[in-house]
């Protein structure tokens, strides 16, 4: 009785819209219907029901995701990557002596030989020259600068469009249902946290990565400042993960997720908490609207961490079957 | 007339309470009136007035707490150090060897000279013996039977009563207002997660602190395990406590509060930002409720940070005048 009051109040009021007597739209709506999406909600029904035998409080429902191949795409090299050597290009009128010197030739010259040779001391030198010497201000806003111009060689899209639709739903749902979503990834927290509130919904404050050691010093006027420098702090991958959770959240996560065997270790102390679980593995399978990668990969090689999510019933999602869009400009 | 209308209602309703009837009570009971309070009302009113020239939009509402001195008392020694101590003492029947060996032996007679003798060396070993060689859950467990038993030898209260109802009350009137709040503490972070989502409403993720390594192994059974190691990672005090600010949230402070000259760059770092800006000193000016102290204390020293504080205009809260109380059971 009460149902039709308000059913013919709504009917007959002004204001009355056509979608409250719709169907409630479904939060996960780039997820084909299947056992994953089921897994999916499913957990999350179990862990939000009042009373229920699996019920996790709001304050504990903390669910964590690996950023590269999880949240965005990875190939054909992690972003990030892509941001150093573009920076390396621009700053390249201001270094003569790059031209010669190694490893800034290799980038220059487009020479992915001699980069490979060049090894970590490359890699270190790289990130010396784009990461560090600055202002924590000054690097945010090179990296605004670089999305705002930068665009991926096979898609043609600025690198913040090269975001997993069906993740960010996810993370949209997550909320909704009260949990708290990080990203714990082994990309630079810095680099991060330029773009992942408007990207994905996620603040600075859960993000967590890798990172360089920042020094305090009074700046010019007395106005104190924060420099980048060119020494690695922290490493955010592999047993980094777990360390990094407990770090920056100090409790254990009730669902994560990843897509390389960077994130098993995360995964397993995920696993190894009690009560519901979710741990959830993206699998690339799809060359066409994305690629297709797994164990012989260079960038986000999945190989151990498939076979224990397999052999323990962790959820893997097959990007090909399991997603009805990948990219929202697709 | 609607007003009028609401009013006649709710008296004539059934269900209607008294309460709705009074007064709003007063966030910030415990604080009296005068200059403090009406800046902390004032500033909070700027930043969350919509349009208005100071509005910061919730998101950039980052509020950061010292914890010793600021939001829980801090003598006639740092709440954790005599955590440390009553640890010793827990494990000396296992420990011998103590009895002889320093700086356990002098901890195990109180005698003061002979531990501050042992120096920095002495407090590593301490903090070895006390915070280490266990796992994460396992120094939770060792805390919270701590605080089960352990008394404040002045008030006899747990310590985690030794919190101040006005700076409680604070925390709660900025989330309130859509503020995030913070803990930003040269105390051990593993120490303060304890406890300090019971006692302030912050939850873990939320609390940055110093730290010591900690590594990930496989444990038992293969259920993986973070084990905590003697060795420090990180020291969130001076100069640390902006850079633990920039490592953990990524986002300057809008509003910080601090106690002693080890949250100085903490609130220089809040005042550089641009916009509104509340920088607060609690000075310990209440021998009879808690204790007075300031430039030439052991602990919680405060002396070049009040000098600015008062230079520059910051909030700095007189314990004696502006608390009608200090601790919730007094």
């Amino acid at each position: 009785m009460l149902y039709r009051r308000g059913f013919l109040a709504c009917v007959f009021a002004v204001g009355c819209s056509a979608s409250a007597l719709a169907q409630p739209a479904d939060p996960l709506a780039s997820w084909n219907d299947g056992a994953v999406k089921k897994s999916i909600a499913d957990f999350v029904a179990r862990v939000t029901t009042q009373g229920g035998a699996e019920f996790v409080p709001p304050a504990e429902r903390i669910a964590t995701f690996d950023n590269d191949g999880c949240l965005w795409a990875e190939q054909p090299v992690y972003f990030q990557v892509q941001f150093a050597f573009d920076r390396v290009r621009a700053l390249a009128p201001q270094h003569p002596e790059w031209k010669t010197q190694q490893p800034f030739k290799a980038v220059l010259d487009r020479d992915v030989k001699a980069l490979a040779a060049s090894g970590q001391k490359g890699v270190l030198q790289i990130i010396a020259a784009t990461h560090a010497g600055m202002t924590t201000e000054e690097f945010a806003r090179t990296v605004q600068d670089w999305l705002a111009t930068a665009r991926h060689p096979r898609f043609n899209r600025p690198y913040n469009e090269m975001i997993y639709r069906p993740m960010v739903e996810l993370l949209g749902y997550l909320r909704t249902n009260g949990f708290k979503t990080f990203i714990v990834s082994g990309g630079g927290v810095e680099f991060m946290r330029v773009w992942a509130e408007k990207a994905y919904g996620i603040p600075p404050e859960q993000v967590i990565g890798s990172s360089g050691i920042v020094k305090f010093r009074a700046g010019q006027d007395g106005k104190p400042e924060l420099i980048k420098e060119a020494k690695i702090e922290f490493i955010d991958d592999g047993p980094g993960k777990p360390v990094g959770i407990n770090r920056f959240i100090g409790r254990r996560p009730v669902l994560a997720f990843g897509n390389s065997d960077g994130d098993q270790q995360m995964l397993q102390y995920t696993a190894a908490g009690s009560g519901a679980r979710l741990m959830g593995i993206v699998h690339h399978t799809d060359s066409e609207r994305e690629w297709a990668y797994d164990r012989r990969s260079q960038v986000g090689k999945l190989d151990k961490a498939l076979d224990e999510g397999r052999a323990k019933g962790w959820t893997i999602v097959d990007m090909k079957r399991d997603w009805n869009k990948v990219f929202a400009f697709q």
